[in-house]
């Protein structure tokens, strides 16, 4: 049986639903074995007027996508464990009120408490003033403009394939007369019943000259996978604390505190490796290993990997980063000097490819952590104690 | 009786009622001898594309609230006075169009034409750089964030006793990660049939750590409480203009121009003093003293009151403001360094509370007259000539 | 007959309109000869969400005007002909996604890719500091806030004499407390089955004070029209390119390239002379002479154009600029100095018109060809090889 596709949104051709529930009565021939659902839905009220919301449903994980915001993951649900963290922002907050350059050029934050929130296309990083690139791209923001752009077509596949798959892909375009042109077509894709879901995303110059990027995906995990006692493992070459902040707990960097008043946050910068797959497992996991939050992501395509530890008080947002990237969140200008940005000729594109899993008992989260130990074990695992040039 | 509760807008649990007309046919329980009604319905086109209104009407008094404003009271009309002023901003703007930060911080104004508009809740006053609070919250605009900031809850209790009392409720946030966390819990009351309506607003520190706070209440009246020979009065211990523009007029403080061409803003600073109920009366009235505009603040709660005088001519805002506030609209680092900012531990909160009531006859305005007289004969009135470095 | 008036959208009496077919169904008595219409319908999705669009068709000739970009004119098609350009913005902006502040004030670029698109009304030029104007209004921003602004009116009229006139009002209003009042009130109007549309517009100082404007009509066109070997022509008294880029090109300033990897814009400043009628003609026109894109404007009222050459490869926005303004594109300062700005008093307007015709056969564009000839001919037609002084 072939795929069913349902077009959401497109906005070049005047296209637009604006609630929407797929389920087995809508579409019967997909799944009858499972309580799917995408479902479609306009938020209300306060800074989330005019928010589109998707939430998918394969069964027993829910996603919560915002095309509003750049196709990226609100949160979600796998049976009772939630996913996500508590951001002191609560809802989704319409672009439109976000003013990226206020506040030093730190307003991204006011519109920040995704599970999965992309940094880039154009830039990532601190914000600040490099020359380096387009003229009209060199005011850069914090984590550029990708997470606030909406999305301008939104598609749904049910692919009865395997027992059922839903894909949801959304597109969005950064650019303007004079800028670069970048453009991401970005694919959620989870099969019924599944515990995981893949993000597969394919970033294209549609502009008429060569573009720089950066691209990061920030993924951000709280309570309950992350607590005091909680241990995050990856397989890697080197790493290197991103500052002197993060190099007082470069010794501890595996472990986490419980919320902790006062807490500054750390950061630290791995280069991965993969398993024979091409993959690296990235773990999040409770103190007693029984639960875990599992980032497995294609090293080729994504060679730098981003560990940020954030563990202040539940009211101020508890929560840790596990953050492939083609490039680390440094200033523009010095991945620009690392070589780490990718230069895109006119049509020229670039893809990214990584799965999150939920690990929901003790054997699956030993199983990762015997993994992840063995290729330690094959790996320098060199562990630089205070910034290191090549890396920050 | 109980009261009646009726969500409005609720994001956290998804609720919103688009449209919807309360009044003695759909609550003939509430009452039937008054006119009331409770109106909310969204604004469409221009700038206010977007913006909630809701028209509260207690039989005599009717008064627009815009949740999307923060809750702010765009305008009303007491029997056939009208109340507000008329700003060159013809209606209400969605925040979403107003950059705070543009025209050197004073992006405000471009959003600025309300009866009640408040200034806070982070800062307020004039924009600048203050390195004295959260980094995140040192480049300062113009009065703040929380006019411009849309009501993420709003409710409304219809409560039958003492004739009836109607109650809208809104909150707003403040915040962002590595930001102050404050929201306000604002309730308007009027009682059906009532010249007047009182305000109930408590900042709450929902944050985990120490923050600072302002809130002052930009109540602004144009015509025809507004005209040439317009009187005010408010009894207080020690008065001085905030500045030498100010100061040229410090001795006709009491009295107001017509529209005025050229113009110059002045503002007046008390400190104030209560009734034995610990209430101040501010009293703007007619130059023939048949209709006045009566502001009564709980002193302890909000002591400081500024006096601002703007007669410009009618098409560029003939407006005064009559402004109590927890503090004085200085520039933060200057309320700082008075004392005069609240300092807010993790949970904790502050109340302010005041009362507008519409006088429309002399009796009324000459028995608040005398009572301010009398008040004034006990307080020590000293009117500084020139700016004094304890106010600004 | 009468004409027949329809609001779309008011305001001030709460008057809105969210979807809407006019044709000869919905009102025979206007005529039955003719497919017109006039379709006004919101856009949802991506950057577009909250955009209000009406679709005007005379039967022929069809134009998408965007009320909430400031009667700006997206896009047409006279029969098989496309009318505008293909900038890389692809779908018309909300103005509250668009940050005019940002990119060193360049960020009005995020929203550009009309056909017809406004630059003023306070201001227009490159952004900058002048301090020469009301000091709110010395942070300018590239092209000033009218494109931007919503309408907070809109009309359609339906006049059935001479075969039937179309006309659409749109009101936008600049200003704010402190600042100047700047009202513009647009008329775009067609005749059933014509070539051609006509704007007339008029700018009101609604403010209590002095106020400065600037005026200049964005009028973009690309392919079919634009092509290598397209002809530029306008009869002028002098010419001077704007600046030494511009001057590289002078000679050739009547022809264009194709599109063209690493071009540069151009820009060049003529003083128009016009015909008995007072009008100037400017006609762009396609290399084998059988299409043409004709701007005739009142000369009095425009006394200033600009050509803009911008032939940039398609993805980046092959495109050139026939403008007529009331100055020229330089920073305002300059402007003021050369005594262009409009000063208008309260109460005060002026008034601007041009018409558009499209040509779709060569006995037409000879035509327009031979007038321009022989007005230039009777015209001093002086070029600048250099920036002058007088222009830039």
């Amino acid at each position: 049986m072939k795929p069913t596709q349902i077009l959401f949104t497109d906005v070049s051709s005047q296209t637009w639903i604006e609630k929407v529930l797929l389920n087995s009565e809508s579409h019967p021939e997909f799944s009858k074995q499972s309580e799917w659902s995408v479902d479609k839905r306009p938020l209300h009220g306060g800074p989330s007027e005019g928010v589109d919301l998707i939430e998918v449903n394969n069964g027993r994980l829910k996603l919560n996508i915002i095309p509003t915001r750049g196709m990226g993951v609100w949160n979600g649900m796998f049976d009772e464990l939630p996913l996500g963290w508590s951001s002191p922002v609560k809802a989704p907050v319409n672009p439109a009120l976000v003013n990226l350059s206020e506040r030093g050029g730190l307003g991204w934050l006011s519109g920040f408490n995704e599970l999965i929130c992309r940094c880039g296309l154009i830039s990532m990083g601190p914000p600040g003033t490099d020359a380096g690139g387009n003229p009209l791209e060199s005011e850069l923001t914090l984590h550029g403009r990708i997470a606030n752009t909406p999305a301008h077509y939104v598609s749904v596949e049910l692919d009865p394939a395997d027992g059922g798959w839903i894909r949801i892909t959304g597109r969005m375009t950064e650019g303007m007369l004079f800028g670069s042109q970048l453009q991401l077509e970005s694919t959620l894709e989870t099969q019924l019943g599944s515990e995981s879901f893949t993000i597969k995303d394919r970033v294209i110059n549609v502009g008429a000259s060569e573009a720089e990027s950066e691209l990061l995906y920030h993924i951000n995990v709280g309570a309950p996978f992350l607590e005091a006692g909680a241990q995050f493992a990856i397989p890697f070459e080197e790493m290197a604390p991103r500052d002197p902040r993060a190099a007082e707990g470069v010794t501890a960097y595996q472990t986490y505190l419980g919320p902790t008043p006062g807490y500054a946050e750390q950061a630290y910068y791995f280069k991965p490796v993969a398993d024979e797959q091409g993959l690296t497992p990235a773990l999040l996991s409770g103190r007693e290993g029984e639960i875990g939050f599992l980032v497995e992501f294609v090293q080729a395509k994504l060679p730098c990997f981003t560990l940020w530890k954030n563990t202040q008080p539940e009211a101020a947002g508890y929560v840790t980063g596990l953050e492939p990237g083609i490039n680390y969140p440094n200033f523009r200008a010095t991945e620009r000097e690392q070589g780490r940005l990718k230069v895109l000729q006119p049509g020229e594109s670039y893809e990214t490819e990584f799965k999150i899993s939920i690990l929901n008992n003790s054997d699956s989260v030993d199983a990762i952590r015997q993994k992840i130990t063995k290729l330690s074990q094959q790996s320098p695992s060199v562990v630089h104690e205070s910034p290191h040039p090549r890396f920050s």
